[in-house]
Parts: structure tokens; sequence; C-alpha cells
């Protein structure tokens, strides 16, 4: 019996797919015993028809999603569409109709998606999004499907491969965030308006899943901390590599007693971790447990056939849900209350990098600040000033993000100073 | 309905998994709905049951396998004993009264491990052995259920990690092999007679499943190539570094037009390939496909916790299966013809290290050599000698093994060129 799909989008995601069921075809025949075809794409208009006829595309095309969702042969709904309307409806509809989807709609999974898999689990179907994270790396079901025997403590991810790429030239070549962004550009891994990939908006979205599988918590969008790499400076650079760190864009979710944590930002990892070496637009998942202790998924975080390659594991999962007829579970089963924790729980090294004026007992007065708050120095580096002003970089020892506020604001209210950045530091 | 399993050796592996089991209850009640229990434990003798019981250990301890496969209430055996017998006749046994296996025995699989499956499949009941390579990384089940949509061309593992420890220590700190070797056994990571480890064969046993996985194929543990780290010198890691190479113990199954190859071997890795910084005893699998492009899975390729997590995570997705009555399927599903490469067809570039006479000419002989098997160099250092004895060290282009057959025999030949050492080279 043949898996019939139908696709919603003929994108360049969708436009890798024949690719991949065309050179995996005697493989998947040998794993399903059924052969998985194309056989519906859902278009915008005659006009896109067309166009896909003449890139040499065959299907059923429709206008209308009804034709699928009341074609009894469809069982697999592939939404790749993107943004969040109408993929939403649609996928809704779907979904209603009893079809299972799936979809790498990482917006739309993480500001909807408990509805979705609400909806999903109401209809006794499946939703699959594997391509959603991360794009070619298999870590959704990795997580889902082994390291269930795990109790994992945090994540760290590079899960941003715009900003990854341009922190690797701002590392890696001592290029400014200016000239790395319009590189990016020129090579179509960034937007003309790039907010979303180099504030950690995107990251953040990836967070949100990624909670829900490592931790069996569904954390809201507005629950990930956000800051981006637009502030990183040619000096940052230079001084987390004299101390011994590269920095990088890291989303990380841990657990504490009270909670998990979420936050995207510029992170000071130590030359020698896994994720210090994940360069260019590659994309890793860095796993500490207590079982495992530490492992890592790399690969590419995007591209066409990376992507289409996670979401045809979906589909081929599916296949052999419908085949056992298992279909109808979650695509994550580890559900349980969401906590957010407690901000005095977090506790992270940090740098900071001040600026202030060159004169005799500046370094006094921030070192006053640190110990009032009970925070003291792991490291420092004043760089040479020009008569007038100097930086100082300061690592401290491990505080709390309570602490960690109230020296930012201490260092604020004096008004000679001038806080540069503040950046997380990754402990060895 | 508790699912209740016996254990098979309670040694080290072992021993972790009620730690697991406690951690994780919670998670795992959720996820199952169902509570996982070890029920019986076979020991050896009753000294042995005696030493459990004092060590806290509060089991059905029992003698014979018998009762074991007489119980009706279990559904899961768990085999830890390791070597080959009696493991072998057990798991049989096991299999043959209709339980499911889990095992983390690479030795078994890679030697019975065709016997062992058709068994499994005899007696509808699977048998799954994700802790057989890489310790704690999850990679078996990721390929089995993630990477199915996708075409692996090669695999490259960094999968012995006493080997490995040792190299970068080699590597990292300039220690020669018996000093890396020594190190390596008082930290209880080599064993007395550490063949297995640093001559590749263990490297060699994960290889065979892996190339199941992969590749659907059988390869026959006598198929694999193996050669060790004892032969490299520290003016190999000098030279290896001097032209951006970080040298490895790296385990490589390659499929060519006329089948696959599969050889364990020192290897030159260019310095940002990802395997490069896979250090100590850490594991990694890379992998190459025409979907995904390139992946890696990175973790500590040993050690109680790791392996009894892998272990677990096979014990999980078998009691799933058990409730939703799709026991018997083979782990990995993906099976085809086996068909070897032949040598001419499997090229790579190498480097060599030859000790010649420190007079003139002795260049242009070597050069003649290689020039006679239409080989060109790519890099060529040649190391001061002692007024006596020079060392050339060599990386040619591409050749096929067919080539470096030839070259191998000719160098050999020449009475008075003493060939030190002869490694592959990734490309870049």
């Amino acid at each position: 019996m043949t898996v019939n799909i139908a696709i919603l989008g003929l994108g360049t995601v969708a436009s890798g797919l024949p690719f991949l069921l065309e050179e995996n075809k005697e493989k998947l025949v040998r794993l399903l015993n059924d052969e998985i075809r194309i056989k519906t794409v859902l278009m915008r208009d005659e006009e896109t028809i067309a166009e896909a006829r003449e890139r040499g595309f065959d299907y059923d095309f429709v206008l209308d999603l009804d034709e699928i969702l009341a074609d009894e042969e469809i069982s697999i709904v592939v939404e790749l569409m993107g943004r969040i309307e109408p993929a939403r409806t649609f996928i809704s509809r779907a979904l209603k109709a009893n079809k299972n989807v799936v979809t790498a709609n990482k917006d739309l999974l993480a500001i909807h998606g408990r509805e979705l898999r609400k909806l999903a689990q109401e209809n006794q179907v499946s939703l699959y999004y594997e391509a959603a994270v991360a794009g070619g790396i298999p870590i959704l079901r990795t997580l889902a499907n082994s390291l269930v025997s795990d109790k994992i403590t945090r994540i760290l991810g590079v899960v941003n491969g715009t900003s990854n790429f341009m922190m690797s030239k701002m590392v890696g070549e001592s290029w400014t965030y200016e000239k790395a962004l319009s590189e990016a550009q020129r090579l179509g891994y960034a937007e003309s308006d790039p907010t979303n990939d180099v504030d950690g908006i995107d990251a953040g979205y990836k967070l949100v899943i990624l909670s829900e599988f490592a931790f069996g918590m569904s954390i809201e969008n507005d629950d990930v901390q956000h800051e981006g790499i637009r502030t990183i400076t040619p000096m940052d650079v230079e001084i987390a590599q004299q101390l011994g760190y590269v920095i990088k864009l890291v989303g990380e979710i841990v657990e504490v007693e009270s909670g998990v944590f979420a936050e995207v930002s510029p992170t000071f990892l130590p030359q020698k971790h896994p994720l210090a070496s994940v360069n260019g637009v590659m994309n890793a998942v860095f796993v500490e447990s207590i079982g495992i202790g530490e492992s890592m998924y790399y690969g590419p975080g995007a591209g066409q056939k990376p992507t289409a390659t996670s979401v045809l594991a979906d589909i081929v999962r599916l296949a052999k849900r419908i085949q056992d007829g298992t279909t109808g579970k979650l695509f994550n089963e580890y559900v349980r209350e969401t906590k957010l924790a407690s901000p005095a729980d977090v506790k992270n090294k940090y740098y900071f990098s001040v600026e202030t004026p060159d004169t005799t007992g500046q370094f006094l007065r921030l070192t006053n600040i640190f110990t009032s708050e009970n925070v003291s120095f792991e490291q420092v580096v004043q760089q040479k000033g020009d008569g007038s002003r100097a930086v100082v970089a300061i690592i401290c020892h491990r505080i709390a993000r309570t602490q960690l506020a109230q020296i930012k604001e201490k260092l604020m209210a004096e008004s000679d100073f001038k806080v540069l950045n503040v950046f997380k530091v990754l402990e060895d």
C-alpha cells in the first residue's frame, strides 16, 4: 500500500523532498514494504502551478485545502509554507480532518505548539516537527526516544546558523559586526532585516521547543530572555581570546531546584568546550545530563537538503506508525508541570566590560561596587586607555542573576562609568 | 502493569541501572504509565549473591537461567556479563524462550550478531544493543530512526576511548606511546594486555555494527582492516601538526560504487575537522550523507552511567513496544546485500614517513618510485638527519589502495629505505 502525502507549499525545502525520495527509494521500500508518494501539492495560485510544472514537477496541484482533506488516500499532510498564517489554520484543519501532520515551522510551534498538539491528540493523529530545531540535526527524536532514560540538567545550543556564521567571522577573522552582517546578507544567510537572527529571537523559538523535549516543560516564548550579538565589539572578542574563551550566541535552558530558566545570549565558551569549535552556519546542541554526562549533536542548522531530510524522517516514522496502527502519540510524550526558575537560583560567571575615566581611584570604585554585592573577581584585564577613558574587563566568580541585576544597576548609577557589555561566561 | 526485567550479571554497568531507574522514576512512569522493575538477577554463585546483598541490592537472585526463562512476569532480559560465552548461549536461550533481550556486548554482536538477530526474528522478540557502540552516544537508534531518510556515504568514528585518551596525550602533551599507555593503565582505561584497544580490534567490532545500521550491510569482523597506534612516534605527531593535522585512531566505513570498505587506522585529520577536537576518553561518530551533509554525534564511549543510560533507553523502548504490541521488529530494519568494495575504488591521501641514507640523490630515488605509480606529492617535509640517516615525510594526492600497495612494496624493496609509517590523510 502506497503512503500518499500532500505538501502545502512548494518552496525550497519542499523541492528537496523529491530528490531524497528518489535517492532513497530502494532503502525506503525495504524499510516500509511501501512506497512514499507525493500525491498532491497545495499551491497559492494558477501562476505558481504553471511555474512548478515548468520546473518539472508533476503532482496533483490544488488551490483548495479541502481537496486534500477530503482525499482519503492522503494520510500525511506536510506543511512547508512557514510563518504563522495561513499555516496555523491549515495545520489545524488538517488535524481536525484526521490527517497526520509534519511541519518544519518553528515560529508556529513556539507560539501555538500547545494548541496544535492538543488538536492532534483530540483527533488521534500525530504532529511531528523534527526539522523545526537545528534543521538537519536529528535532535528532537533523539531526545524523545533515546534520552528518555536520562535526566537532563542543561541544554546549550548554537542553534542559529546566521548569527553563528557572523560570530565565526568576528572571532576567527576579527571582522566587525557590520562587516559580518553585510557578508551574511550577501550570501543570503541573513535577511535585509536580520532582527530574528541577530537578536536571538529565532534561537529563542528553538529553546521553547527544546524545553518540551528535554525538560517536559512548555515555557512561553516570552519566558525566554534574549540578548543578541549587535553590541559585541572587536575588543570583547579580543579579551575573550586573551582569557581563553570564544564568544558565541548560545541558547541555554537549565533546570535548577525552583524550575527551568531559558535565555539566548552572547556567551564566553572555554576554548576547549565542544561548542567552541562549532563554526560557520553549523549548529550544535550540547546536552548535560546525570546519566550520559555530556553529549553533543552537531550538523547543519538549515538548508534545503538537511531540512528536507528531517522532514522525510518524520514522514517515514509516521508511515511506520500508520502500518503499526500506533498513530496519535505525541512527538514528545514527556510532559510535566512547567515551573520557571527563581532568578536567585540561576548562577553563572559573568564578563563585564566597563568604560571608566582614566584617572586614579576608578578601579577602586569599581571594585567597591562588586564587593558591596559580595562578588569577587576571577580575572581582570585593563585595556590601555586614550588618556581620558579606560576600559576594564572583569570576569567574576559565580553569582546569582539577582546579584547580577544589583551590580548592573549600581554600575549604571555611576554617571561616569559606562557599562559596555555584560556577557555570561561558561565554566570549564 | 509493571514491566519486569531480569539482569544477567551485576557488574559495573548493571549496578548503574538502579540509580537511573530511581532518578528517572517519575519521568518513566509519566512516559509509560508503568513502572520498570528489576525483578531477578542471575548470579555466578552464592558468594557473589551474598556480596550483592551486602552492597544493598535487594532482588530475586538466582543461579539458574531457567528460573528467569520460566518466569512469565519477565518480558525483558538484560545481558551485561560481556565476552562471548556464556553470554551467547544465555541470550540464545532467552530469545528462544520469547524474551526480549537488551545487551551491551559488542564483541558478541560483531561476531555472532547475525545468528542472534535471526533467533530474535524467529521468536518474534526484539534484540536491542544501543550501548554496544560508543557507550553513551545514542548513535544506533538515531541511525535507525532518524537517518533512515538519508543516504549515508561515509562514517568516521573515534570509537575507542582508551586509544583516544592515549592519542590525546601523545598529540596534546607530546607524550610517547609508552608513557601514554602506562598512564591509561594506571587510570584503569587500558587493560594489562591493551591489544584490543591499541590495535583497533575493539573499534573494528563497532564498525561491524555501524555498517549494519548505516549501510544495511553485514560485514564480517575479518573484513575490517586494522592498524593500531603502537607505531606512532612523536615525530609523526609533530609533522602532522606542522602540516595542519591531528593524528587519531579513526574507524572508517565508506561506500563506493563496488561496495563498502571498513578500516581502523591512525588517521591525519585536518585540525578544523570536528573529529579533531574529540579528546580524552570521549567518542564521536561523524556521518557524511547526501541529505544532511555532515553531522556528528559526540559523547562518552564508556563508563557505568553512560552505558547504563543506553541500556535503559533500550529497555524503555522495549517497554513501549510491549505496550503497543509491536515487539519482534529488528533493531535495524535496513538490510541489503553485503558487497565489499574493490580496493581500486577506495581512494585517499596518504602520509608516508621514510628513513633514507642522508646522501645526495636519495630524494630523487624516492620521487621516482612515486612517479612510477603516477602518484604526485602534495606536501613534503625533510627532517634534519643525523648525518647518516634522514627522514622524509610525504603527503601524496589521492590514490587508490591498489596504488598504495604498489608504492609500499616498491619502497620496501629498496634495502636502504626504511618505511617508518604510512597513514591515511583525511581531506579538508
